[in-house]
């Protein structure tokens, strides 16, 4: 967690914003991640995604199972998803997403969007096609060479 | 939606899942999307993150305000996520979650975790080094010339 700190730390004198991640299977360092959000434009370019990336990249897998994640701030929803598709075991987090929310990042405020039924968010989403939409669905249950997952 | 759904089904027959994403903004297609998560060994390369990440690259933006996303599915929480950050102003999609889920994909899954309070979830967050965590949001809030989003 120090390291994941300290990451941090580091990329906010490194034009990132404070967040910092570190990724670790049977006590070795398999990738770390920070926020590059601005400096590389790229909204999902959150410190526990970039880790989830690097160290999917440097194992040759997209199942991290049996890892651990320490990040220095709980993740945020997307963070949350990444880490559940990515399988990982265990996450250790410093800050809160309240302390986020007091320096003026949005984690909380969309947790509190994804409480809410669609109708009620910010960002209400609206279904159309759906009978349409259904059919890349019926192929992928009809293809019988898949890689599930 | 037509364009997300025939990516989608496209992606099914080249090695992907059967996802599709298109962001348009002012009735021009800025980029598309599709999910290579098993073909890229990449958790995060759904179609709405692999669309967002193209068109703020094309774009040179982490803003993607006044963009419309049409996605063949609705998004998980991690794509979710990803779509507030990047301040997308309007969400289409074809597939509900739980048609996601009768194919057996997690969405609806990690949607109910989510709601769960974090003790009760399958993967519980522990919090540890509160007081060492809040070190780099302390340099953050402190710094002059940071960039904010």
């Amino acid at each position: 967690m120090q390291m994941a700190i300290d990451l941090a730390s580091e990329n906010v004198q490194n034009n990132g914003g404070p967040f910092g991640a570190v990724i670790v299977r049977d006590g070795e360092v398999i990738a770390t991640g920070v926020n590059r959000v601005t400096a590389n434009n790229d909204p999902t370019a959150h410190a526990e995604v970039s880790a989830i990336r690097a160290a999917c990249a440097k194992l040759q897998t997209f199942d991290l199972q049996g890892c651990t994640i320490y990040t220095s701030c709980e993740p945020c929803p997307m963070c949350l998803g990444a880490i559940y598709w990515a399988r990982i075991s265990h996450v250790f987090c410093g800050c809160t997403q309240q302390d986020a929310e007091d320096i003026n990042f949005s984690d909380a405020f969309i947790y509190r969007e994804l409480e809410k039924p669609n109708a009620e968010r910010y960002l209400c989403q609206r279904f159309i096609m759906h009978s349409e939409a259904l059919v890349p669905f019926r192929a992928w249950t009809l293809k019988t060479d898949k890689t599930e997952y």
